[in-house]
């Protein structure tokens, strides 16, 4: 055999997963190990580095948060579309505020989880294939790293004009991300220098997530400073009005649409 | 690029990495998520199912250990030898408790961390690699699922040969594995099927330890019943007197030197 995982959901089965544990509804899957496991998930990128983090804080509520995350919180209004939602942990903090939500996942699983959460409006899709919805929204979420689903430099264009056509006037983009520059691990540092090599973004990660025989498939899931996000976003029809970097690497991005 | 990670010690950077959190020492080299994430070690086995579980296990005291481990520990005595010592948790407890234990482990990241946490004698090398050592030993310890290093039939058969010539009369095998048959997971049990249809043992586990950039070989590690166990030792000098199942599906198994 030759180890390669199955093609699927592998971040809803995380959040699945995660949420059976929360829940306390875990079977008591796993053999060996001293003690019953905390759901991880793993993410791999193509060049061989993996990593595995617990899946709880994607059920983590806002006093658990980076405080930029919950300080931005307090500014998102509006009719409001949390993009990449996964378990819904944003939506659902902006629904108890009174905020009208509608949470945004392309993963089945994401979607069944967040609609257990109790988050009332769930769409599972894409930003592209929301567009035919002829919805429009005041302010959009991109949290929990999702400034990385801009990707690429010609996806993030397009990735913008999305959310423009899907923007009232006005609208607002809050979006986290992380700086990769901040980072001194030499796995990463030539990563980016092969990224630069081939005319790529620096903090342009491909990887996908994996999850017991289950993988998604590779995403270009971009890390950007303040600087190179200003430039990627110039000439979109976006203005960059304010980046919080107060929990570094991590950065909340403020962008506001022109005219 | 392929994904496929660097062929090397991830198990002993795992250990050094969970080390050096527990000291504190980490330096920040995650980038993104929400907290700091704890040290896990991945293992893949060969049909693409993966799993995370925390690393800091590795240096767990007796207080955290299963009932049945640490009820074994009292029983290990006279000259020992801990196999596969890992982090060297199982040799400091014996050391304190002033029993004769040395620390054996193929990993060099094992060794620098069991000595650095206070093993006073430890020798990188497998069992087989010992054998040139002409030390003999009183009590051989498989802690931590290493029941596992017995692997396939013929290796079992090698392996017990190779602890018999390392024995005292009347010396002791205590061994922690896994009964695989508690599983009701279906991978688990989809993989066991493939296992018998291949004249193997079912709880035949083909797998590699991942961290960072870094993978193991894949090594066959072997999860059996009492049953299993007790037929795969037959013949070999050593016996069986004793399994405790009181952590199910965890069991600790004593075989006895014959003759």
């Amino acid at each position: 055999m030759t180890g390669e995982p199955r093609p699927g959901d592998a971040f809803g089965e995380v959040l699945r997963a995660a949420l059976a544990q929360h829940r306390g509804q875990e079977q008591a899957r796993s053999i060996g190990g001293l003690r019953p496991r905390p759901v991880v998930e793993i993410v791999e990128r193509d060049d061989g580095f993996i990593r595995g983090g617990p899946a709880a804080w994607y059920l983590a509520g806002p006093e658990e948060w980076w405080p930029s995350e919950r300080k931005a919180l307090e500014r998102i209004e509006g009719r409001v579309l949390d993009i990449g939602a996964g378990a819904g942990r944003v939506a659902l903090a902006l629904q108890e505020r009174g905020v009208d939500v509608t949470a945004l996942d392309p993963s089945g699983g994401a979607v069944e989880v967040a609609l257990e959460l109790g988050v009332r409006s769930v769409v599972q899709e894409t930003v592209e294939g929301h567009l035919p919805s002829g919805e429009r929204y005041d302010s959009f979420v991109l949290f929990g790293n999702n400034l990385g689903l801009l990707g690429p430099r010609e996806h993030a264009h397009r990735f913008l004009a999305d959310l423009a056509a899907l923007a009232r006037p006005g609208a607002r983009v809050f979006a986290q991300g992380t700086d990769p520059h901040h980072s001194n691990d030499p796995l990463n540092l030539a990563y980016h220098e092969r990224n630069r090599e081939r005319g790529r973004l620096p903090g342009l990660y491909r990887q996908r997530v994996r999850f017991r025989d289950l993988a998604t498939g590779y995403l270009d899931y971009l890390l950007c400073s303040a600087a190179e996000l200003e430039e990627l976003v110039a000439g979109t029809g976006w203005a960059l009005v304010d980046v919080d970097e107060q929990d570094a690497p991590l950065l909340v991005a403020t962008l506001v649409r022109e005219g």
